[in-house]
């Protein structure tokens, strides 16, 4: 079977479909930040996004795309975080039935709030099932649409909309950092910054213990890494896919990664700084600026803040040493 | 001695010195929120203003109106707090030496801070000494003009500005909920919300253990409160001022308090549901709102988050049960 990878035709598409109902998100500065890093820096605040990060973008645009058939039958995913919330209230908005596989040890918060969309949870044993195939098998059986958490042209296509708006926000940009799950967000953050600001490098961020995309992209070989010990849970996936491979591999001029450490102080300094709330895998690409990952003296640094649905007991027992 | 207190037109002049030098603060909307309450919520995010709080809009407007002479001298004020802060980065802007008392048991990150910004910091032992004694003599002595932290027309004049800026920004408001520690916010925006929305009803929000300000108003007497309990050290200031009395007197409409739990409640959903920090003083006018202090069901309510300098190992430790 081939592929065919969305373009940045997908993303502007995207766009239309969002316009009026995803937010237009704000670009935050800060003059501690440049200061210590000797760049301009612009965060795109995701964080801020409806259901509290990006994933709206890439479920609203995938469910408006849906027959009318596929949107009565409803649609399945398989996610315990933010991806879940998202399609929930993408689905609630667009009047789509939300079915979610999670696992039954997934935080009771998270289970909450996407029930609180109105979506019905399927819970499961992560010890003997693969969620995708539970999520295929549920889906064949009640003729559900399968939307994914990022390996789908309609979801890539969402994402890449928040790097849209950030080019369209701020000229000029010299870099780019992108945080690297399953590589939804960079491959459609890729697409939308090459074609509006070719100049401008884009640069994916992973955890150093969750490095398969980096060790996929330099060595064009798919990686995979298991259960990764990270706190940037949003970046645990086992690798990318097969739409987020090769678009990384094209589009993207680097990627780097950045320790346990670094996330959790960049997570506290954005707290600190900037008063924001930004989840764990929402400071990748700010931990590798304030690193000095990537040499950001002189540059126009864009930074995409890409959640802040932060787990906040437990990063307060990590502050306290727990 | 009579008073001249503050007016509108002190408050309009305040904004015009502080065009293109204090940031014009985000208002930010939640779609959650506004479910939770039956109103349409404003938030006007004076977190996200120079040093992290609203004081900077007091302090730079003060120091704007002295004279060389006095500037050559420089300023003192007497804070461990946000205000401290605020004068010190005033004080660089304009090449203001700035001189700050603070007890010698401040939290160092504080005097740290304060320090960054290029003051001087002079410790005292709080169980010895009265600071306004102190800055009063040094003030004296030294020859430097005192800004204090509120009770002075220029510092309120300043943080007026904050609720100018939100008349302009949210038309038509029926309440705006502010805290209130020495008066002197209350007492600037509820000068600027008579003057530009005089249907828009302007209320003071206080700890209950707290209450002071509370007890003054109703009472028309000035009342005390001795070094109370309260996780809103902005609000420990022992009673309202020369001139935040008479003015929250004759300009506020209604005071109101709330617990500690609903102070660590509104911290926590501040976080979790804005995604911004917000410290626990400047939660108080959002405790209010959303433990139903005022009837805001159906009406527009703007609510001041005044700062986001929280002491986040502190709030953790509470968060945890210690």
């Amino acid at each position: 079977m081939t592929l065919v990878l969305p373009t940045y035709r997908d993303v502007a598409a995207a766009a239309g479909r969002l316009a009026g109902v995803a937010h237009e998100t704000p670009v935050l500065t800060c003059e501690s930040v440049n200061a210590a890093t000797g760049a301009t820096v612009f965060f795109k605040a995701e964080n801020f996004q409806r259901t509290g990060s990006f994933k709206f973008r890439g479920a609203y645009n995938a469910l408006a795309q849906l027959t009318p058939a596929q949107r009565q039958q409803g649609v399945i995913t398989y996610s315990s975080g933010n991806h879940a919330q998202a399609l929930a209230a993408a689905g609630r908005r667009l009047g789509v039935a939300v079915t979610v596989v999670m696992p039954q040890d997934a935080p009771a918060v998270k289970r909450a709030a996407t029930e609180a969309y109105g979506a019905e949870v399927i819970p499961y044993d992560r010890a003997t099932v693969r969620r995708e195939v539970l999520g295929e098998t549920l889906a064949a059986g009640r003729g559900l649409t399968l939307i994914p958490p990022y390996d789908h042209p309609w979801v890539i296509a969402g994402q890449g909309t928040a790097g849209r708006e950030l080019c369209q926000q701020v000229a000029d940009l010299d870099f780019v950092l992108v945080c690297c799950g399953g590589g939804g967000l960079l491959s459609g953050i890729a697409l939308a910054v090459r074609a509006l600001q070719p100049r401008c490098q884009v640069i994916g961020v992973e955890p150093a213990v969750a490095d398969d995309a980096t060790r996929s992209f330099y060595s064009g070989v798919l990686q995979q890494v298991e259960n990764p010990d990270t706190l940037a849970d949003g970046a645990r996936s086992t690798c990318l896919g097969d739409y987020t491979f090769p678009l990384i591999c094209q589009q993207v001029d680097g990627m780097v990664t950045v320790s346990e450490t670094a996330i959790l102080d960049a997570v506290m300094f954005l707290w600190t700084r900037l008063k924001v709330v930004v989840e764990p895998t929402g400071v990748l690409g700010a931990a590798a600026l304030l690193t000095g990952q990537v040499a950001a003296a002189g540059r126009r640094v864009g930074v995409i803040l890409s959640g802040g649905n932060a787990d906040l007991p437990a990063l307060a027992r990590r502050l306290n040493g727990g």
